[in-house]
């Protein structure tokens, strides 16, 4: 059985597989290795996250099953706060959550994952920054106040609570960002509205993850390919690469 | 359980979560509904598919997994035929199959998909046309001889081979063969190397996939999303969405 990758968050994880995309990049990269299982809900927050999050990633309906997914979950990618970090008193307030309930509901998700599959790889990635003008021009609700839904200063301060939760449980952490700012145009070169990724923002977080799982021992060179590859079928007896 | 749809074929399968693939705008289609796991396997044709078939689509480990996988997988996509056209005396002659036996063999596969999962759509795909020039331009393997491994005659046969099985069967088929030769410049607007597709062409196949699985009954109209969409959140009791 191919063991399987689950991308687990918002909107930014929704839409992975459109073009160019961060997920379909990975399913791209893995095709022959890994099933990438896209689980992204536009909109939500961890607090939702924490609600969903038994019937979002696979039941164990017995323990041979619980066994096999065990064996086959090999890494989970958890990407929220992007939606968190909208400012309590605007437009998006009601998908807002608290500084210190992100934390503890960031834990709650790692607690669940390390719980129902203890050898699971979990990859917390950070909120984007945010461009608060370009969020203006592209509102998702009517905006009739002139201010942003989210900043970049607060998508800063959950991006860190990230970090310090992968800090305190021992995890590897993509902070996307921090990265993305090193670029002094990254409000154009990496967001397409403000807040979510055009294809270029999508190749950092691909590449970024795809470093991260391979510091971690999960990359081309390790994963088992689960059937001969064109290279290795002898042209002479093409059957034999096919026995046993 | 969200149910699956598998992608089975050879390399134009393996290669469809690329940039623009026919597999990454299924997966992106289907975002919210739908698990679309790839199995492609460059090179193979139908003699090597009947081999692996039983690894590669999920074995049941007793009867409540099996139970499961029945009503989890909804539909997969055959496609191959690109290499079993290859010609038998030409370079690339380790990889056909003769026309019979590509008729069998993908009698035998429906069989086992039909046999696995009785209800599970199987809808086939024809190979799709060859540029033979191209061919030439692009050989896979030294190639001295100044002939193309494939003919678009050849691919024509085999495609009408596929065509018939799936009226044996009663089958729903995607003839990309005829469909992309409907074009007059389909050799450059569908084809990156005379065989495999661009972007364009990867277009095509999406959209043909998904018109014959919503003919089907098989569309985003019909198929539930798992868990509630961010339009159907009360923004004033968010939580309320998530009870029971």
């Amino acid at each position: 059985m191919r063991p399987k990758i689950y991308l687990f968050g918002d909107s930014i994880t929704e839409s992975s597989f459109t073009y160019g995309g961060w997920g379909a990049s990975l399913a791209h990269h893995f095709s022959r290795t890994v099933d990438v299982v896209l689980r992204g809900y536009s909109g939500y927050n961890t607090r939702w996250a924490v609600k969903v999050m038994e019937r979002v990633l696979p039941a164990a309906n017995g323990e041979s099953e619980s066994e096999r997914e065990r064996v086959s979950t090999i890494a989970v990618t958890v990407f929220f706060g992007a939606n968190d970090a909208c400012l309590p008193d605007r437009c998006g307030a009601f998908q807002h959550v608290p500084l210190h309930e992100y934390k503890h509901n960031l834990h709650s998700i790692v607690s669940f994952l390390k719980n129902r599959w203890p050898n699971t790889l979990v990859l917390l990635i950070t909120p984007p920054p945010i461009d608060e003008e370009a969020r203006l021009k592209h509102p998702y609700v009517e905006n009739p106040t002139g201010l942003p839904e989210r900043t970049n200063e607060a998508a800063g301060a959950y991006a860190k609570a990230c970090i310090e939760v992968a800090g305190e449980c021992g995890l590897p952490v993509v902070d996307l960002w921090t990265k993305m700012q090193q670029l002094a145009d990254w409000k154009t070169a990496y967001l397409s509205d403000g807040l979510h990724l055009n294809e270029t923002g999508n190749r950092v977080v691909f590449e970024e993850v795809v470093m991260k799982l391979k510091t971690e021992g999960l990359s081309l060179e390790n994963l088992p390919v689960d059937l001969p590859m064109i290279s290795e079928i002898d042209p002479n007896d093409p059957l034999k690469a096919f026995e046993g």
